[in-house]
């Protein structure tokens, strides 16, 4: 069986998103506090798979994700999974909203609904917790008159009843997970490959990297820059591209793409994920 | 005196840009509870200029300040400011490393600090809470054994001693934010300009865009890609270009960029700011 790791405790949203990728298919998973404690178990052999957050994420430190994968780890991506952010009300079972006192979740969720609580719980104490799960294993652990924001994943692993469905503010949040191997995924004729590379600071040297997608009819479906680390003036681009590593257009364009960098990185190739409407 | 509106509580590294932003100058700083409570008292009238969150901020939200930036409310971007995230550890004075029982702060710099606190601080027990600086308000009303993560500020705040300084786990972090107000800034000859827009979903229509700039020599320091809100294959830009926009190049490929993209707003001119070496 397949030994998978991910940002733990159960019940996270990086929880979810395993659930998500699993399936059906039988394997053994692995927690750990913090994405660069997953990434330390990959390199070291103890995983097969594992899942971390790349965009957009509440557990935070899709930085340390992006750093990480900048590294020459031999680590490739081989698939993506995107889950809408849905927040929802988690109470021990029987508790009616009128008996809540106290509402605990990580910082981020419980701004994210903050309307729903002003309307519904004007009068609750908002307590902070490590994680959506710590919050939900508070509720469950204490003796009632408090609820928990969190995902279902939280609910099912923690034993919480949902009482309100989709209490954040905005419904169009997502976060994208990347599922990491020891190789990236076979061509399935619906691929999405992701790469990292730097240019010198001068004006110009992204457009020229376009022109060469331009040039071979690839499509960029995400583009971010960030200061390379190596000191200011110079940027990393973190680009996804339609297409597999192995069509020949997209061949012939990373290898024009590499005489053009100062530094590139082919993070894999891998089925795009069927998103859910954001 | 200017009103100036930014997210409390005070000693956050909102505060904190704040007082690198006004400087010398007497100003009336008011404190919200999120980023859309800032733009709301803007938009009101109740503030003359605003400071928020733009780029990897531990206070959140980014999304929410990008989110609202692509509203239409006659909001410009007139400063940006860029402090490098220092975390300190915060006790009562007198309080010595072996005495600390509790750390407490935001989830985020707690994960920050991992390994000091490792091999720091292993006995310690971690405590969430909402903010560093509703941390160092804990810590400054607590019985003492306890310390809070949390920036320079926050120790001023809050009355507190910094026992050890720079405890973040990596030195390259760190938080830009922007000044926003009823106008842009006047022309220095050292500016930037950012702006949002959106193209189809077709290939090679941001490089259509990039065309125009490298046409009028014009550089790009940043550049962010993110689905748009009205539906997935179409995406909106974040960019920000050196410049003014009353400079004459600018002014020229801003209009050409006008007619290529099914969205534009300028966002405003404003200093580049002189970032610390990050």
């Amino acid at each position: 069986m397949k030994r998978i790791g991910y940002l733990g405790p159960r019940g996270t949203f990086s929880h979810e998103a395993m659930v998500k990728y699993t399936g059906e298919v039988p394997y053994i998973s692995r927690e750990y506090p913090s994405i660069p404690d997953v990434f330390a178990a990959m390199l070291d052999g103890q995983l097969d798979e594992a899942i971390v957050p790349i965009e957009n994420s509440i557990e935070g430190a899709v930085n340390a994700t992006m750093d990480m994968m900048t590294q020459d780890n031999g680590l490739w991506i081989r698939a993506e999974v995107v889950i809408p952010v849905r927040e929802h009300l988690l109470v021990k079972k029987g508790t009616g909203i009128s008996e809540i006192r106290t509402v605990i979740s990580h910082p981020q969720p419980l701004g994210q609904c903050r309307r729903f609580l002003a309307e519904n719980l004007p009068g609750a104490v908002l307590k902070a917790a490590h994680s959506t799960a710590a919050a939900a294993e508070e509720v469950a652990a204490g003796t009632g008159g408090m609820a928990a924001i969190g995902s279902r994943a939280a609910a099912e692993v923690y034993g919480l009843e949902i009482l309100r469905e989709d209490i954040q503010d905005h419904d169009s949040n997502f976060t994208r997970f990347i599922v990491l191997g020891g190789s990236d995924a076979e061509k399935t004729g619906n691929d999405k490959t992701s790469l990292i590379f730097s240019t010198e600071d001068k004006p110009g040297s992204l457009y020229r990297i376009l022109q060469i997608f331009n040039l071979w009819d690839i499509n960029m479906t995400r583009i971010e820059s960030r200061p390379a680390r190596s000191g200011l003036g110079r940027y990393i681009f973190f680009v996804d591209v339609l297409g597999h590593r192995e069509d020949e257009d997209l061949r012939d364009a990373l290898t024009m793409v590499k005489r053009k960098t100062s530094f590139l990185k082919i993070l894999g190739s891998y089925p795009v994920s069927p998103v859910d409407k954001i």
